[in-house]
């Protein structure tokens, strides 16, 4: 399979932006148009509609499987038919799962999520750094072998993420972050395409600006999955930092400002898709402006 | 319910000794005995039987997760199985699936595991502390409400767990796995139960003893979940650290050495039962006489 940075770059120039939809359904607010009894088929459908909605205008879409295992195998259901609804619409599906363990459990999820013919393959995941650096190589391998993404932690975007990512190291005199950095910008050396990006990068908040300036220099070759932007504060403005002089090496992440942005659930479908739509292309203007694309 | 370090307390005295066995099946070296056609029997036949098998000597089990997603819906089925099984056998089930995730994600991810009447409800799960101590709030509101536990990272057992977990941090002049160590000591506070312990306890591995003792003084009242002993290389000894001077404070896990002891595929079910049960008995004499008890 082709590389993964080369596949979301050009899914990013086809499309003419690098916007990506957070796929995050939250039953109790899924407009009451859509059935309720069986909650494989309300989150599939709800999906389903957002998708076909925005398909022709954003290159990537990203299902937080939390969100899906809250609602044991009936999520998990959704889930599955969620990644192959995302893909038969010819999006690039980021599964945002935060996984992370020792040797032969990190290779168990890479298989879940990487591997060819897996019920949950996707095209990349997110993954957290904290058990070190030894417990990413299985990941890495399986993106070497399956064409396959990662997105690593770095910098997050919540208030907390201060807490271990930002201490300074006594070795260094550097934020952890830096360190990390380091670690990604190096793990990704090998997974390099031809548009000239790595297929390891990594998540750096829309909410932390001046980091993000720090972390693009630390990562050139690296494409930074950007959250934060809408719900939790971040602007088209503030993204702009995690863009490479050549206006990519970032895709840029709204969910709840997307896809829950009605006030009521008893919204019609039509004014629930005109919503959608327009959140999109709202977010879509915002961020190319910014970027003066 | 019954706050959770109660709970586990009462199953390790019941059961005389602080054992813990890793339920993470490997389908390819699932016994020829077992059938194999249908992924999620063969593992709930195959989880069945080991359960069945030690279920009158040791306290509490332990399936990772990865082991299951890696096989999609039927593996996830089987986890779902697996759960019931074990809570119908009487065992403390333990989750290991190293969550962490910010505010509202996190909470989903609460809801999954602990939630009471989730498919995939424990009494407990492992989380990592990467996204700072706000990710881990609803985690630890989840337990107060639900009576569960958690079992929060703070120094894993892979050779690489030193990259970030060990680094000297410029303020304090001591290593990350201390201020961790402090918070989790600190979340625990509001959930300690009768018997002394809290239900915020951490994760420790038992290849690094020097820092368990360190690690034992900054968290007297939580439980270590010590991971690494047998096919990792920890021995019983290796974990007397971890423990308080009343002999509680740890449970110790083994997985592969245990359950995937088998040369042979074609291993008859009684060879299989007896190795099963006999390298159980051998760990917990291990265990047992190294603490003394």
């Amino acid at each position: 399979m082709k590389n993964f940075a080369d596949r979301l770059i050009s899914a990013i120039e086809k499309k003419g932006n690098p916007c990506m939809v957070g796929l995050d359904p939250r039953i109790e607010q899924i407009p009451d148009f859509l059935p309720s009894s069986d909650i494989e088929q309300t989150i599939t459908n709800f999906n389903t509609l957002i998708i076909d909605t925005i398909k022709d205008i954003i290159p990537v879409v990203k299902p937080q499987i939390a969100f899906y295992e809250q609602y044991g195998i009936a999520g998990m259901k959704a889930f599955a038919n969620t990644i192959k609804i995302a893909k038969d619409a010819g999006l690039i599906v980021v599964a945002d799962v935060k996984r992370n363990d020792i040797s032969s459990t990190a290779e168990a999820y890479a298989n879940a999520f990487l591997k060819e013919g897996s019920e949950f393959e996707v095209d990349c995941i997110t993954v957290s750094p904290f058990l070190g650096r030894d417990s990413l190589i299985p990941f890495v391998e399986s993106c070497k072998k399956h064409g396959k993404g990662l997105f690593i932690l770095v910098k997050t975007s919540n208030p907390g993420s201060g807490d271990f990512q930002d201490v300074i190291l006594k070795d260094t005199n550097e934020p952890m972050y830096v360190t990390l950095a380091k670690m990604v910008d190096d793990l990704g050396k090998d997974v390099i395409g031809g548009k000239g990006y790595s297929s390891i990068g990594a998540v750096v908040g829309a909410t932390f600006p001046e980091q993000a300036e720090v972390l693009r220099k630390l990562m050139p070759k690296s494409i930074f999955l950007v959250p934060g932007y809408g719900s939790q504060g971040g602007t088209g403005e503030d993204t702009i930092l995690c863009f490479n002089a050549d206006k990519f090496g970032a895709v840029i992440n709204a969910s709840r400002s997307i896809t829950f942005a009605h006030k009521d659930k008893s919204i019609s479908r039509e004014d629930f898709t005109t919503l959608i739509r327009t959140n999109t292309e709202s977010m879509i203007a915002d961020v190319t402006s910014a970027l003066k694309i």
